[in-house]
């Protein structure tokens, strides 16, 4: 084996005696997730497109201003109400992309399948990728397939990896967040990991409840229309939910956010099961919701925008950006009590999406 | 579980009676590979930037030609003499750019982590990806990491996707391969394969066999400052070997392709592993070596540009386009004798990649 002495030189920015091993919460988008990036990751790759905190990159090659974002998606299971790995794999890029001002033009696909996964399942996941593809108006452009041997893998892991460009004038990225901004929400929250979890722990409802995984870039496109470059931050609350979520951007911002609990739109059946299986909705993943955090003056007119879109009817105003507590969010009970609302810490929900 | 009839109507594409389940092949880039993409990905996701049977798709967006392309790295054991999985994930998009004739500038980063993988191993692979980047004259300019339960993945497995930008004047694709061109290889064959081969199976060598994984950059650079338009096509033949990637080419062309093989470059030591393995070095996967075709009054320089350059010092014109067997590749054996070499079909090496 050859020796690389350079790999050698460097110790591990990660505490090893805390944390020798990966655990899952490394990858459930909360605490340990961004002790992963600011330690290891940042220092490391150093360059500003990198440290944006953004869902995406934003990049200028010959003049125009391009979005690249990648995800990878090992959801289990891998076919769930309201969707499957497929759909999830392509709305979740193209939403990165429109959470960054950007048109979704091109997906790639990497396919990481599990010697044995059944052909007609990876037919069924397929198509659905296309479907979910053509409804974003986006094109599946390049891929690959590995297959790894049987124990090694679990049917199939998703890598999709997006290209959008940022029209002319759109700016939004987390941290132009200012004191006095309005923070919207497009719709209730919580419904992608309730549906995924009822399914895992067999939860029984009267209906079923069905995953919200949908392409934004639609609402997003409405919302730019009317409030353009007011819109200062645009954030789809996936791992970790909308504390984690707002907790990034207020730190990448250092603004403080207030949110009003009794303003926050959720279904009673979704409030019943975090109830019921002990989750704070907060933390809860979304994939078919967005936060768009506005300047007061237009966040009249980016409300009534969501709202006439058929994926925004439930838009809401659910809080404020404020200079007190920087870095911090806090929450404002509907009794009038206040509380820090963290970013999630430890793993509430593997392998969500 | 919601019933998406759409999913029902069509049936799947692959005959299910062979094929009911996934194979290791199906990943190997031969036959079954082929068959997974010509039946399977192509008519589903059809658009032209798919279809070329290019290592990446080239995009034109907003008046700038792009390439993109992705590739997922679940290579087994994942440190090997010569190299890790970090830096290979870093090249194999490198090259993949460079032979769309593109100047690499980006990647994406997806890592799916298992659960108990050892934090200085991640941190090992990490800076391992740096080096390589900043060797290839890349930036990871966003990522995604996901960590999977015990048991559901094997340590590492890596996405990378690449942007490129390809300079006017450029057009290589393996669709323009004429009768009359000179076939190029940039050193010798099959050592990545053998090399991991090596360590998986123990064997010894009086000195350790390394991987060739590079970034090939560079020396495309070369070869297209001197022979810039006369290069119709550039490719790496990494899984399924030499054989498999002109097999493709052939048939993209609709050419007949003659190698010699005593021109073709082999080490001793690769020529005699392959002896005691059983394996035909023609199929055996490359990760720093690229195919050139060129015209036929560009071959010399393009042959001097490539030995020029540290890593084509081996560089050898191996063969010649021809008109006759359209979509066959055909060895002419150091006696004189002729066979047709085909794709790889079945797996002979899996997760070399």
């Amino acid at each position: 084996m050859t020796e690389r002495p350079n790999h050698l030189a460097f110790q591990c920015p990660i505490p090893i005696q805390e944390y020798p091993t990966i655990l899952l919460a490394h990858g459930g988008g909360g605490r340990l997730t961004q002790m992963l990036i600011e330690r290891m990751f940042w220092p490391t790759f150093r360059n500003p497109a990198l440290e944006t905190l953004h869902d995406g990159a934003v990049l200028e090659v010959g003049g125009v201003r391009l979005a690249f974002t990648t995800d990878s998606f090992v959801v289990s299971p891998l076919f769930f109400p309201g969707g499957d790995i497929g759909e999830l794999a392509v709305n979740g890029t193209v939403n990165d992309l429109a959470m960054c001002g950007a048109r979704p033009l091109y997906l790639s696909l990497g396919l990481i399948l599990e010697e044995g996964f059944p052909m007609e399942d990876l037919w069924r996941v397929v198509r659905s990728i296309q479907e979910a593809a053509q409804e974003a108006g986006v094109e599946v452009a390049t891929g690959d397939t590995k297959v790894v041997d049987r124990g090694k893998g679990d049917g199939v892991f998703i890598n999709t990896t997006g290209l959008g460009v940022i029209p002319p004038g759109i700016h939004v990225s987390p941290q132009w967040a200012r004191p006095g901004d309005v923070v919207l929400i497009s719709g209730a929250i919580a419904v992608h990991g309730i549906a995924i979890l009822s399914v895992r722990e067999g939860l029984e409802f009267e209906t079923t409840l069905e995953s919200d995984t949908a392409p934004l870039n639609g609402l997003v496109e409405v919302a730019l229309q009317v409030a353009g470059p007011q819109v200062h931050v645009l954030r789809d609350p996936t791992r970790g939910g909308l504390s984690s979520a707002l907790n990034e951007i207020a730190s990448s911002a250092g603004v403080g956010i207030v949110l009003e609990e009794a303003q926050i739109p959720i279904w009673d059946e979704v409030k019943g099961a975090c109830e019921i299986l002990g989750l704070d909705p907060l933390y809860v993943a979304n994939e078919g919701k967005c936060l768009a955090i506005v300047a007061p003056q237009a966040a009249e007119a980016a409300l009534e925008a969501l709202r006439s879109h058929p994926l925004g009817r439930e838009a809401a105003v659910i809080g404020q950006v404020v200079e007190e507590h920087p870095g911090s969010v806090v929450l404002r009970s509907r009794v009038g009590g206040k509380r820090v609302v963290d970013m999630l810490s430890g793993e509430q929900l593997p392998r969500i999406c």
